[in-house]
């Protein structure tokens, strides 16, 4: 689901430039801990509708509705 | 959608203390923008689903058949 994660991590990254830009100079080891600290958060939101469509990856037409469902509910094209 | 919130927000915090361990001390002020940081990561992340499940408000079937969508795909009972 190429597009949800895309979604996801265009919020991801807008979100930590704004909180950088509030947090002023922030040493290598701390910027890599926002990078961590916000991947973890989108992998594991991700998790769930990952497996879900893994699950269903022999399953051609629960996998298209599955796919137009997430689409749906999360506004993508 | 409560449950969802819910899912989304243990996965924040959790995902925010380990960042704080491995941080060690933080100020007050450091402290406020990770909290920032990742709200605003859930709420943006939120907002579709939660637009949608509005849309449907007046519509008791559509309404109801989506929030058993979003609970399969994120794994909630």
């Amino acid at each position: 689901m190429v597009e949800l994660q895309e979604r996801l991590e265009s919020i991801r990254t807008a979100e930590l430039e704004k909180c950088l830009r509030r947090l002023g100079p922030v040493t290598a080891d701390q910027r890599q801990a926002l990078e961590l600290l916000t991947t973890q958060i989108v992998n594991k939101i991700l998790h769930y509708p990952i497996l879900r469509l893994k699950e269903s990856a022999d399953e051609p037409q629960e996998r298209e509705s599955l796919r137009q469902t997430i689409r749906k509910i999360f506004g993508l094209r």
